[in-house]
Protein backbone atom coordinates (compact mmCIF):
# COMPACT_ATOMS: atom_id res chain seq x y z
CA UNK A 1 0.00 0.00 0.00
CA UNK A 2 1.31 3.17 -0.80
CA UNK A 3 1.15 6.39 1.49
CA UNK A 4 1.89 9.43 0.69
CA UNK A 5 3.36 10.12 4.13
CA UNK A 6 6.34 8.05 3.59
CA UNK A 7 9.22 10.07 3.53
CA UNK A 8 11.46 10.25 0.72
CA UNK A 9 12.47 12.79 -2.33
CA UNK A 10 10.30 13.51 -5.20
CA UNK A 11 9.23 10.03 -7.25
CA UNK A 12 8.13 10.26 -10.49
CA UNK A 13 4.67 8.28 -10.23
CA UNK A 14 4.60 5.82 -13.74
CA UNK A 15 0.93 4.03 -14.90
CA UNK A 16 3.25 1.02 -15.57
CA UNK A 17 3.61 0.89 -11.64
CA UNK A 18 -0.05 1.28 -10.56
CA UNK A 19 -2.90 -1.35 -10.46
CA UNK A 20 -6.68 -1.07 -10.42
CA UNK A 21 -7.87 -1.42 -6.77
CA UNK A 22 -4.47 -0.13 -5.67
CA UNK A 23 -5.32 2.35 -2.35
CA UNK A 24 -3.31 5.11 -0.75
CA UNK A 25 -4.15 6.83 2.63
CA UNK A 26 -2.92 10.17 3.18
CA UNK A 27 -1.75 12.11 6.13
CA UNK A 28 -3.41 14.02 8.01
CA UNK A 29 -4.17 18.08 8.09
CA UNK A 30 -5.85 19.92 10.79
CA UNK A 31 -7.87 23.01 9.33
CA UNK A 32 -8.07 25.71 11.37
CA UNK A 33 -10.34 29.08 11.34
CA UNK A 34 -7.19 30.85 10.24
CA UNK A 35 -7.13 28.81 7.09
CA UNK A 36 -10.26 28.86 6.05
CA UNK A 37 -10.66 32.45 6.09
CA UNK A 38 -7.27 33.33 4.97
CA UNK A 39 -8.37 30.95 1.25
CA UNK A 40 -11.37 32.84 1.40
CA UNK A 41 -9.95 36.08 1.42
CA UNK A 42 -7.83 35.41 -1.79
CA UNK A 43 -10.55 32.90 -3.80
CA UNK A 44 -14.07 32.74 -2.33
CA UNK A 45 -15.00 35.95 -0.33
CA UNK A 46 -18.55 34.55 1.27
CA UNK A 47 -19.48 35.46 4.91
CA UNK A 48 -19.68 31.57 5.65
CA UNK A 49 -16.44 31.26 4.89
CA UNK A 50 -14.80 34.58 6.28
CA UNK A 51 -17.00 35.37 9.41
CA UNK A 52 -17.66 33.12 12.29
CA UNK A 53 -20.68 35.54 13.24
CA UNK A 54 -21.91 36.39 9.95
CA UNK A 55 -21.90 32.66 9.35
CA UNK A 56 -24.45 32.27 11.87
CA UNK A 57 -27.15 33.61 9.93
CA UNK A 58 -26.70 31.60 6.67
CA UNK A 59 -27.61 28.08 5.67
CA UNK A 60 -24.39 26.74 7.13
CA UNK A 61 -25.19 28.52 10.45
CA UNK A 62 -21.38 29.11 11.36
CA UNK A 63 -18.06 29.25 9.19
CA UNK A 64 -17.10 26.63 7.29
CA UNK A 65 -14.46 25.69 4.39
CA UNK A 66 -14.92 26.81 0.61
CA UNK A 67 -14.97 23.77 -1.13
CA UNK A 68 -12.09 24.36 -3.65
CA UNK A 69 -10.43 24.74 0.44
CA UNK A 70 -10.81 21.44 0.81
CA UNK A 71 -10.35 20.18 -3.34
CA UNK A 72 -6.88 22.03 -2.73
CA UNK A 73 -5.71 20.45 0.54
CA UNK A 74 -6.49 16.56 -0.82
CA UNK A 75 -4.52 17.70 -3.73
CA UNK A 76 -1.54 18.51 -1.73
CA UNK A 77 -1.50 15.94 0.01
CA UNK A 78 -0.94 13.45 -3.08
CA UNK A 79 0.80 15.98 -5.96
CA UNK A 80 3.03 17.28 -3.80
CA UNK A 81 5.89 14.43 -4.24
CA UNK A 82 4.16 12.82 -7.63
CA UNK A 83 4.39 14.04 -11.43
CA UNK A 84 0.38 13.90 -11.87
CA UNK A 85 -1.56 16.06 -14.00
CA UNK A 86 -5.09 16.52 -13.67
CA UNK A 87 -7.77 16.82 -16.45
CA UNK A 88 -11.19 16.97 -15.04
CA UNK A 89 -13.58 15.16 -12.83
CA UNK A 90 -16.48 14.60 -10.67
CA UNK A 91 -16.47 16.46 -6.93
CA UNK A 92 -18.99 16.60 -4.54
CA UNK A 93 -19.17 17.71 -0.66
CA UNK A 94 -21.57 16.14 1.38
CA UNK A 95 -20.75 17.76 4.32
CA UNK A 96 -19.07 21.37 4.90
CA UNK A 97 -15.98 21.59 6.66
CA UNK A 98 -15.77 23.70 9.89
CA UNK A 99 -12.70 24.75 11.57
CA UNK A 100 -10.79 22.38 13.59
CA UNK A 101 -11.69 19.40 11.67
CA UNK A 102 -8.69 16.85 11.01
CA UNK A 103 -8.99 15.59 7.10
CA UNK A 104 -7.86 12.38 5.69
CA UNK A 105 -8.18 11.38 1.91
CA UNK A 106 -8.57 7.46 0.98
CA UNK A 107 -7.79 6.96 -2.65
CA UNK A 108 -8.93 4.25 -4.95
CA UNK A 109 -7.46 3.56 -8.52
CA UNK A 110 -10.61 2.72 -10.62
CA UNK A 111 -9.16 3.16 -13.99
CA UNK A 112 -5.87 3.05 -16.02
CA UNK A 113 -5.77 3.64 -19.79
CA UNK A 114 -2.88 3.89 -21.97
CA UNK A 115 -3.24 6.65 -24.54
CA UNK A 116 -2.98 5.48 -27.91
CA UNK A 117 -2.06 8.44 -29.59
CA UNK A 118 0.66 9.44 -27.17
CA UNK A 119 2.98 6.22 -25.96
CA UNK A 120 4.41 8.86 -23.29
CA UNK A 121 1.11 8.62 -20.84
CA UNK A 122 -1.87 7.47 -20.04
CA UNK A 123 -5.26 8.16 -18.05
CA UNK A 124 -5.79 7.51 -14.31
CA UNK A 125 -8.81 7.53 -12.62
CA UNK A 126 -8.84 8.03 -9.45
CA UNK A 127 -11.69 8.14 -6.58
CA UNK A 128 -10.96 10.20 -3.43
CA UNK A 129 -12.68 10.14 -0.17
CA UNK A 130 -12.01 13.22 2.21
CA UNK A 131 -12.90 12.02 5.36
CA UNK A 132 -13.01 14.45 8.58
CA UNK A 133 -12.15 13.28 12.38
CA UNK A 134 -15.35 11.61 13.12
CA UNK A 135 -15.21 9.72 9.70
CA UNK A 136 -18.12 11.71 7.79
CA UNK A 137 -17.21 12.63 4.19
CA UNK A 138 -16.96 15.93 3.60
CA UNK A 139 -15.58 15.43 -0.06
CA UNK A 140 -16.00 12.90 -3.27
CA UNK A 141 -13.28 13.79 -6.11
CA UNK A 142 -13.50 10.96 -9.28
CA UNK A 143 -10.54 12.60 -10.53
CA UNK A 144 -9.14 11.84 -14.42
CA UNK A 145 -5.46 12.05 -14.31
CA UNK A 146 -2.80 11.76 -17.03
CA UNK A 147 -0.06 10.04 -15.73
CA UNK A 148 3.31 9.41 -17.69
CA UNK A 149 4.51 5.93 -18.33
CA UNK A 150 7.54 4.85 -17.80
CA UNK A 151 10.07 5.58 -20.71
CA UNK A 152 11.80 1.81 -20.96
CA UNK A 153 7.97 0.78 -21.21
CA UNK A 154 7.48 2.76 -24.45
CA UNK A 155 8.49 0.26 -27.51
CA UNK A 156 9.03 2.05 -30.75
CA UNK A 157 5.92 0.11 -32.26
CA UNK A 158 4.12 2.14 -30.03
CA UNK A 159 5.06 5.21 -31.63
CA UNK A 160 2.84 6.82 -34.42
CA UNK A 161 3.77 5.96 -37.39
CA UNK B 1 -28.83 39.89 -18.75
CA UNK B 2 -27.25 39.40 -15.69
CA UNK B 3 -23.31 40.55 -15.08
CA UNK B 4 -21.09 40.23 -12.40
CA UNK B 5 -19.11 43.19 -13.43
CA UNK B 6 -21.78 45.31 -12.48
CA UNK B 7 -21.00 47.68 -9.46
CA UNK B 8 -23.40 47.29 -6.21
CA UNK B 9 -23.66 45.79 -3.30
CA UNK B 10 -23.49 42.57 -2.09
CA UNK B 11 -27.34 41.01 -3.26
CA UNK B 12 -28.71 37.58 -2.58
CA UNK B 13 -29.47 35.51 -5.76
CA UNK B 14 -32.65 34.17 -4.82
CA UNK B 15 -34.15 30.89 -6.78
CA UNK B 16 -37.05 32.36 -7.75
CA UNK B 17 -35.00 35.09 -9.80
CA UNK B 18 -33.72 32.55 -12.11
CA UNK B 19 -34.60 30.59 -15.59
CA UNK B 20 -33.29 28.06 -16.97
CA UNK B 21 -31.16 29.49 -20.05
CA UNK B 22 -30.05 32.74 -18.04
CA UNK B 23 -26.70 33.85 -18.89
CA UNK B 24 -24.06 35.73 -16.91
CA UNK B 25 -20.63 36.71 -18.27
CA UNK B 26 -18.07 37.45 -15.80
CA UNK B 27 -15.44 40.44 -16.13
CA UNK B 28 -12.05 39.02 -17.12
CA UNK B 29 -9.10 38.26 -14.60
CA UNK B 30 -5.28 38.40 -16.21
CA UNK B 31 -3.53 35.52 -14.58
CA UNK B 32 0.51 35.71 -14.49
CA UNK B 33 3.31 34.01 -13.14
CA UNK B 34 3.12 35.21 -9.66
CA UNK B 35 -0.13 34.39 -8.96
CA UNK B 36 0.39 31.06 -10.49
CA UNK B 37 3.37 30.52 -8.34
CA UNK B 38 1.62 31.90 -5.09
CA UNK B 39 -1.18 29.42 -5.47
CA UNK B 40 0.76 26.83 -6.14
CA UNK B 41 3.26 26.93 -3.16
CA UNK B 42 0.37 27.08 -1.14
CA UNK B 43 -2.07 24.94 -2.68
CA UNK B 44 -0.36 22.46 -6.08
CA UNK B 45 3.67 22.64 -5.19
CA UNK B 46 4.59 20.78 -8.99
CA UNK B 47 7.22 21.64 -10.74
CA UNK B 48 5.03 23.24 -13.56
CA UNK B 49 3.07 25.37 -11.77
CA UNK B 50 6.08 26.68 -9.81
CA UNK B 51 8.91 26.94 -11.77
CA UNK B 52 9.46 27.86 -15.78
CA UNK B 53 12.60 26.46 -16.17
CA UNK B 54 11.55 22.84 -14.27
CA UNK B 55 8.27 23.33 -16.28
CA UNK B 56 10.05 22.73 -19.42
CA UNK B 57 10.96 19.29 -19.10
CA UNK B 58 7.15 18.45 -18.29
CA UNK B 59 4.38 17.08 -20.68
CA UNK B 60 3.20 20.69 -20.59
CA UNK B 61 6.40 22.62 -21.79
CA UNK B 62 6.16 25.83 -19.72
CA UNK B 63 4.70 27.41 -16.50
CA UNK B 64 1.28 26.50 -16.65
CA UNK B 65 -1.87 27.47 -13.49
CA UNK B 66 -3.25 25.00 -10.92
CA UNK B 67 -6.52 23.57 -12.25
CA UNK B 68 -7.40 24.59 -8.72
CA UNK B 69 -6.08 28.17 -9.37
CA UNK B 70 -8.40 28.26 -12.08
CA UNK B 71 -11.68 26.77 -11.11
CA UNK B 72 -10.76 29.38 -7.37
CA UNK B 73 -10.70 32.40 -9.99
CA UNK B 74 -13.62 31.31 -12.03
CA UNK B 75 -15.57 31.18 -8.70
CA UNK B 76 -14.62 34.21 -7.12
CA UNK B 77 -15.56 36.29 -10.38
CA UNK B 78 -19.13 35.06 -9.43
CA UNK B 79 -19.77 34.15 -5.47
CA UNK B 80 -18.12 37.27 -3.70
CA UNK B 81 -21.67 39.52 -4.90
CA UNK B 82 -24.00 36.52 -4.18
CA UNK B 83 -24.89 33.94 -1.50
CA UNK B 84 -24.31 30.46 -3.39
CA UNK B 85 -23.19 27.40 -2.17
CA UNK B 86 -21.55 24.95 -4.28
CA UNK B 87 -22.64 21.36 -3.42
CA UNK B 88 -20.62 19.74 -6.14
CA UNK B 89 -19.82 19.46 -9.89
CA UNK B 90 -17.85 18.00 -13.01
CA UNK B 91 -14.83 20.10 -13.68
CA UNK B 92 -12.43 19.65 -16.84
CA UNK B 93 -9.52 21.38 -18.29
CA UNK B 94 -9.31 20.81 -22.19
CA UNK B 95 -6.36 23.38 -22.14
CA UNK B 96 -4.06 24.66 -19.61
CA UNK B 97 -3.53 28.11 -18.65
CA UNK B 98 -0.25 29.62 -19.28
CA UNK B 99 1.03 32.88 -17.83
CA UNK B 100 -0.42 35.80 -19.40
CA UNK B 101 -3.81 33.96 -20.13
CA UNK B 102 -6.86 36.71 -19.87
CA UNK B 103 -10.01 34.71 -18.42
CA UNK B 104 -13.66 34.92 -18.41
CA UNK B 105 -16.20 33.08 -17.73
CA UNK B 106 -19.27 32.73 -19.39
CA UNK B 107 -22.31 30.59 -17.85
CA UNK B 108 -25.63 29.24 -18.24
CA UNK B 109 -28.50 28.31 -15.76
CA UNK B 110 -29.20 24.30 -17.01
CA UNK B 111 -31.56 23.22 -14.20
CA UNK B 112 -33.41 25.17 -11.64
CA UNK B 113 -34.89 22.53 -8.91
CA UNK B 114 -36.54 23.90 -5.51
CA UNK B 115 -35.99 21.43 -2.33
CA UNK B 116 -39.06 18.88 -1.69
CA UNK B 117 -37.99 18.97 2.30
CA UNK B 118 -36.30 22.62 2.59
CA UNK B 119 -38.79 25.00 1.71
CA UNK B 120 -36.01 27.68 2.02
CA UNK B 121 -33.88 26.51 -0.65
CA UNK B 122 -33.69 24.78 -4.08
CA UNK B 123 -30.50 23.72 -6.43
CA UNK B 124 -29.57 25.34 -9.56
CA UNK B 125 -26.84 23.93 -12.03
CA UNK B 126 -25.23 26.06 -13.82
CA UNK B 127 -22.59 25.40 -16.56
CA UNK B 128 -19.70 27.74 -17.21
CA UNK B 129 -17.19 27.80 -19.59
CA UNK B 130 -14.18 30.13 -18.88
CA UNK B 131 -11.70 30.84 -21.98
CA UNK B 132 -8.74 32.59 -22.15
CA UNK B 133 -7.83 35.97 -24.20
CA UNK B 134 -7.70 33.15 -27.37
CA UNK B 135 -11.37 32.09 -27.35
CA UNK B 136 -10.23 28.75 -26.01
CA UNK B 137 -11.71 26.80 -23.78
CA UNK B 138 -9.64 25.98 -20.27
CA UNK B 139 -12.29 24.81 -18.10
CA UNK B 140 -15.54 23.43 -17.94
CA UNK B 141 -17.52 23.57 -15.18
CA UNK B 142 -21.03 22.11 -14.33
CA UNK B 143 -21.79 23.32 -10.98
CA UNK B 144 -24.29 22.27 -8.57
CA UNK B 145 -25.30 24.96 -6.74
CA UNK B 146 -27.50 25.45 -3.19
CA UNK B 147 -29.56 28.90 -3.95
CA UNK B 148 -31.97 30.28 -0.91
CA UNK B 149 -35.60 30.63 -2.17
CA UNK B 150 -36.73 34.17 -1.96
CA UNK B 151 -38.49 34.12 1.61
CA UNK B 152 -42.30 35.86 0.59
CA UNK B 153 -42.46 33.17 -1.46
CA UNK B 154 -42.08 30.17 1.11
CA UNK B 155 -46.09 29.39 1.60
CA UNK B 156 -47.32 27.72 5.26
CA UNK B 157 -48.35 24.81 2.88
CA UNK B 158 -44.95 23.89 1.57
CA UNK B 159 -43.43 23.98 5.14
CA UNK B 160 -42.70 20.50 6.25
CA UNK B 161 -46.15 19.31 8.17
Amino acid sequence: MANSNQAGPTKTLYLDDLHVGQRFTSDTHLIDEEQIKAFAKQFDPQPFHLDAEAAKGTLFGGLVASGWNTAAIGGKRYAHRRRVIGAGGEISWPKPTRPGAVLRVESEIIELRPSRSRPDRGMATIRSETRNQLGEIVQVLAAKLVVPRRPSLITPSALPG
